[in-house]
C-alpha cells in the first residue's frame, strides 16, 4: 500500500499536537479519521463542560479546524470557529467553535452526528471522532508537587492540573477507568492502515487512548501500521526531562501489547539517536528520524516537514 | 408588475412580526430585503450589545432564520442558529445565531458582510440588512407610568422598558437622534417594488425606521409601493387601546410625507371597517381586508394567509 491509493489513516491525540498532525496528514490522505481526547478540564472547554455535563469540545473543533476545505467558505468558517470572544464579561475566553460543537450536541442528541455536520460546514477532509462518549478526568500520581517534599507522591486530578502542577508524572489514569469508546472511532482503528499516535502532551493527549479498554483492544489488534511521532521537546509539567527514550517507554509501559512499526523523531530533539535507536528496535519498531520541527517556533511540528516525513515513512513500507 | 415577474420586495420591521412577514414574502419573491431595527437591548442581544458594544443580533438572527432554505441544511442550520442555551450558568438565554454573528462581525469587520455570510450559511432567500450601523436606543414619552398619577408624563428609555412599562406612549423617539442608516438599505428602499411596513411591535419594530433620517428620506421617495400591514391586536405596555386607526395615525404622524398605497388588515381586528377605510383613502390609500390570523394563536399572523394577502394586494395593483 502507498499513500497514493488513499490509505485509512487513524490519528490519535488532542490539542495542537494532533492539529499539526492532521494538517500533515490531510496532505496525504482523504481517508483521515481524528480520535480526539475528551479530558479537558480547563478553558471554554471545561466551562461549557461543567455548564452543561458535556464532552469538553475544544480538541474537537481545533481537530476540525485542522480538516477545514482549502476554499474560502472552508477556511472563513474555520477561522470564525475558531475565534475567541475577548471581554470583560461572561463571553471572554469562549470559542465560537465550541458553543457552535454544544449546541449540535444538545439540538441532535448525537455526538458524531453533530460533529460530522461541523464538518460538512467546514468542508472538512476526514472526520473527526472522541474517543470516548462521557467526559473524562486525567489522574496522576506525581511525585515531588512541594518542593519541600521532593520524594512525596501525591494524586492529582484534571488535565489542567496534571499539566501544569510541578513535579514528576509516575502514571495517570482516567476517571472513569473504563470508559465506554465511541463505537465509530474502534471501527475506524479496526479499517486503518496507518495509526498516527503523537504528538502531543503525552501524559493528557496521547497516553489517555490507551488507557479506554476498548480503543486500546482496538489498537492491539488493527491491521494497520502504527506511527509513534515523538515530541520535539520535554514538556514542563508532563515530561519535565524525559528523554525521547522516556516517552516511548511510557507508551511501552501503559500498552505493551501495542505493536508499534515506526518511530518518527526530530535529529535535534534526539541527544542519544544510539540510545532511541536500540529502544526502538527492542520493541519490534524501526526508527526514522527527519526534521519536522516548524522553524522558528520550539516545540511545533510544522506541518508540511511532517507530510514529507509521513510520505517517507510510508513509502518506505 | 406582478408578483411572478419576481418584484424587489423590502419588508421594514423587527422580531416575530418581521419573521412571519419574511415567511410570507419569501412564497413569492426570491428578490427580498429585510431591513431590521437595532434597538433591543433585553435577553441574549441585550447582553452581548451591553458587553461587545455590538448591534443588537437577535432580530437580525430571526429574520435570517425565516429566509433559510428549505431543504435540510437549511433548515438544520436554522434550527441550530435559534437554540438557546439553558442552564444555571453564564451561557443561560444566549442564543447561537447571536454569537455566531458577534463573531462574523469582530472577524469580519462589516455588518453586512458578516449577516451575508450567515445568510449564505443558511441558503437563505433573500438578504438581511440592519437598519442602522450604530446600536440605538428607543426613548418614549409615556403618560400614567405609575397608577397613582395617571396623567403624568415621563419619560422611558430602552426598548424593554418601552414595550413593558404601564401607561400610554405618546411619542418616541431613538438616541442617538439621526444614526446613520446602513446605506445598503436605503439603496433597496431606491430601488424596491414593494415595501411592506408591519406587523411588528409598533413602536419598537415599525415605528423606528421612520425615525432614521436617511431611511425615512429613501421610504419617502421610494419608487415601490408601501404597504402597512397592521397588527392583530394592540400590544399591552406599548398600544394599548389602540384601534386599527390609531396605529395608522401614529404612523402617518411620525412620517407624513409618506405615501402609503395599501393598507392590510385582518376583518376579525378591525371593530370599524368603516371608519378605517375612511382613514385609508384620507391617506391616499386602499384598503384590502383578508383573513391573515394563525388558528389557535391569537395576535400572529399566518404566513400562508399574509403570503395569499399579498399576492392579492399586488395583483389587485
Amino acid at each position: 500500500m502507498t499513500w497514493t491509493s488513499e490509505p485509512a489513516v487513524v490519528a490519535l491525540g488532542g490539542g495542537h499536537g494532533l492539529a499539526a498532525s492532521l494538517a500533515a496528514l490531510r496532505r496525504l490522505t482523504p481517508d483521515l479519521t481524528a480520535v480526539v481526547t475528551v479530558a479537558d478540564n480547563g478553558g471554554s472547554s471545561g466551562r461549557l463542560r461543567e455548564e452543561f455535563g458535556v464532552l469538553p469540545p475544544g480538541d474537537l473543533r481545533m481537530a476540525l479546524a485542522a480538516l477545514c476545505g482549502d476554499d474560502r467558505w472552508g477556511q472563513t468558517w474555520a477561522r470564525v470557529l475558531q475565534h475567541r470572544f475577548e471581554s470583560d464579561g461572561e463571553m471572554d475566553g469562549h470559542s465560537v467553535g465550541n458553543l457552535l460543537i454544544v449546541a449540535l450536541w444538545q439540538l441532535l442528541g448525537d455526538h458524531v452526528v453533530g460533529l460530522d455536520w461541523v464538518g460538512s460546514l467546514l468542508g472538512a477532509r476526514g472526520r473527526v471522532l472522541p474517543m470516548a462518549v462521557t467526559p473524562l478526568d486525567i489522574m496522576a500520581r506525581v511525585r515531588g508537587v512541594s518542593p519541600d517534599a521532593p520524594d512525596e507522591v501525591s494524586t492529582v486530578q484534571g488535565q489542567v492540573a496534571v499539566a501544569t502542577t510541578p513535579g514528576e508524572v509516575l502514571e495517570v489514569s482516567l476517571e472513569p477507568a473504563d470508559p465506554k469508546a465511541c463505537p465509530e472511532a474502534t471501527r475506524a482503528i479496526g479499517e486503518a492502515d496507518w495509526v498516527v499516535l503523537g504528538p502531543g502532551s503525552w501524559y493528557s493527549s496521547v497516553i489517555p487512548h490507551l488507557l479506554v479498554p476498548d480503543l486500546r483492544a482496538a489498537l492491539a489488534t488493527t491491521p494497520g501500521n502504527v506511527v509513534v511521532t515523538l515530541n520535539l521537546e520535554a514538556q514542563p509539567g508532563e515530561t519535565e526531562g524525559y528523554t525521547p527514550d522516556d516517552h516511548l517507554a511510557v507508551l511501552h509501559r501503559t500498552a505493551p501489547d501495542l505493536r508499534i512499526h515506526t518511530v518518527l523523531a526530530d535529529p535535534a530533539s534526539v541527544p542519544d539517536a544510539a540510545s532511541l535507536e536500540t529502544m526502538t528496535r527492542e520493541l519490534g519498531a524501526r526508527l526514522v528520524l527527519a526534521d519536522v520541527a516548524l522553524d522558528g517556533v520550539p516545540g511545533q511540528h510544522d506541518p508540511e516537514k511532517l507530510a514529507r516525513a509521513y510520505a517517507r515513512v510510508t513509502r518506505a513500507n
